[in-house]
């Protein structure tokens, strides 16, 4: 609850106090701008009415009260009354430390390592998040969370894989297909299609945009070897930072180069970092492929050695057993990764037996979304 | 062609010089890295065989010599003797200045204006682009370099927008479907299913990844007004950028945050600056939308004022005169945009006559995968 509502500097601002000691200040124009009255905001859809263009460029609070828990402002010139709740204000406060080291992580994003969770793989089966949507929030969550989860229960036949997609959104269809088969090939036009093992990889860094979520489920799987595993990127970048900040910030600051052209017609390139981070230094995305790796030309040439010492030292950190989280997937199993955050990897496979799996691509914006709208009705 | 190559500092540079009196360095451990023979890259698919940990750390060029205008070095300490053409080698070279200020545009992008474009439309028959790959090649090569461009000869039928996604890659398929409508409704679940204008924007900047391409095709149109417009948020990006470049630092520095909430079970979010530069200050995207755009949360209170006053100006800038491009779709006519960077707009229309739209997203990477693939084959 606010205690006191203050106006300041002839307006501009509103200083506010709540009950437990807290505090802030708002602006007249970001309070104006994020009205919540029915001119404002649509009440039916929740969008803008107005433009920024609309709003007095000489806006100001005349004056404001506490009124019921909620802060009741006057806005000049347009003399325009406004509420706002005490906990929106409170949830939207900007008052407050923006600076932050680089390569910080979204509150929620839980950074894991084998010790943390190998024995704590997400699971769930089909038929339980298909009938309960709190286990299915539950699911989804430890995707936005972890980056990554299993599913069982699946039916082990050619398509399966969508049913995964379906719970939260749409397959992101490419050249590969609706979604593809990852079996050995003799003439394969990606080494996927092999029984290589493959080294712990982002999918499909040559894409801008990048698939977001990747779906791998095995219909069949009788080889030796072929065990599927899972690295945290954001682990492994956080590893980097702590041991060579200089290397974290080369592959954080220099893009590098993707590239795909294993087909006719097909001439996949992109120029986007190893490691990305947002304008405020939010770790946002990793992109790690040896195969589609194209020669970097944006770094300068004097930082070029470092730059390849720390691409080669981010590989060790990669490859490394404490980061690797392992499990074999049945017939009737998937798994689901974030591929902007979390590598997988495949282990080599024997000729005698068979291997099948089949995969698809999504994207997280749906993904969040529903687990977002079913943690709002759980919390109603 | 080559004329010298000289192995430098104990065999970690090699230096080479063009006949044309052009230079550049290259580094033992990026070539080998890059090498193009058969062991390192795939000659089926192009896939890179080996990782960055089968290179040897302590790689070096134990001699290079120019034979038949390529460079052949063999390098230690694996005995290995590679080759690379000329031609290659100056295409990639990253010997040179690095330092561009914020801002800078791709090579082959061209920000226009009114001035510029008004008659210069980029525009394309269905049928012509359908039956000559020149005539695709130059209308997809179009939309990457000026960000939009109008097809016409489509079917004036449901679905018909389709076929123009179909030319290049894929329908990205969202919440509003595989293809939305944009038709007047009396209580819309979005503004957009109005018939008020809509100041130009680019759409769903509440998703990530954004959808980066979308195509408007009308099916009727006879209502008075309602005409389409396009704008070069680069190119109005740049003006800000000239005018203010503390605006133009603030924009792109500081994330926006955009959200959708106007149906059950969607709660899209999304935390991306205005003016998306990427690591090397290159200008990749613009989110701009008044009606998703919610409180701005990421900017220091000191800075909100300068924030806001950017955004006003910037949105001053997208209602100029200069920056529009206006026409009117006619049955069987759509328009692409590149939705990072183009904006669109819609003028306000009449409730006589009809005016019946669709609209569907679809995503940058096939399209530039097939431009440049058709561009090969045009050079070959």
């Amino acid at each position: 609850m606010i205690s006191t509502a203050s106006v300041r500097e002839d307006g501009q601002v509103v200083e506010l106090a709540w009950k437990d000691g807290a505090s802030a200040r708002f602006h007249a124009m970001w309070l104006r701008d994020n009205a919540l009255d029915d001119k404002t905001r649509s009440p039916g859809n929740g969008q803008r009415l107005v433009t920024i263009l609309d709003i007095p460029r000489e806006t100001v609070v005349r004056h404001a009260a506490i009124d019921g828990g909620d802060l009741a402002i006057q806005f000049g010139p347009e003399g325009k009354d406004v509420r706002f709740p005490s906990r929106w204000l409170r949830d939207h406060a900007y008052d407050r430390q923006q600076a932050r080291s680089n390569g910080w992580l979204a509150g929620g994003v839980k950074a894991w390592t084998k010790a943390t969770m190998q024995d704590a793989v997400p699971r769930a089966s089909y038929a339980d998040v298909k009938k309960s949507p709190a286990a299915l929030a539950r699911w989804l969550g430890a995707v936005r969370d972890h980056g990554f989860a299993v599913m069982d229960g699946l039916p082990a036949e050619s398509g399966g894989l969508c049913k995964v997609v379906d719970l939260f959104g749409f397959i992101r269809e490419t050249n590969y297909g609706r979604w593809f088969e990852v079996r050995a090939e003799v003439n394969p036009t990606n080494l996927a299609y092999t029984n290589l093992g493959l080294q712990a990889h982002t999918d499909n860094p040559y894409r801008d945009p990048v698939p977001t979520l990747q779906v791998l489920a095995c219909i069949d799987n009788t080889v030796e070897g072929g065990e599927s595993s899972v690295v945290d990127g954001f682990a492994v970048a956080e590893a980097l930072k702590e041991e060579s900040p200089e290397g974290f910030r080369l592959l954080s600051s220099c893009p590098a180069r993707f590239e795909y052209a294993g087909s006719a017609g097909v001439r996949l390139r992109a120029k986007r970092p190893m490691i990305e981070l947002g304008p405020d230094g939010e770790m946002i995305a990793i992109r790690f492929n040896n195969r589609s790796l194209a020669p970097v030309v944006d770094v300068g040439f004097d930082d070029m050695p470092a730059y390849y010492a720390a691409y080669r030292r981010f590989a060790e950190l990669i490859e490394d057993e404490r980061f690797e989280v392992t499990f074999r997937l049945q017939p009737g199993e998937a798994f689901i990764v974030d591929n902007t955050r979390v590598m997988h990897a495949r282990k080599a496979f024997s000729g005698t037996g068979s291997r099948w799996l089949q995969g698809c691509y999504a994207d997280k914006d749906g993904l969040l979304s529903t687990v977002a709208a079913l943690e709002e009705v759980a919390r109603a």
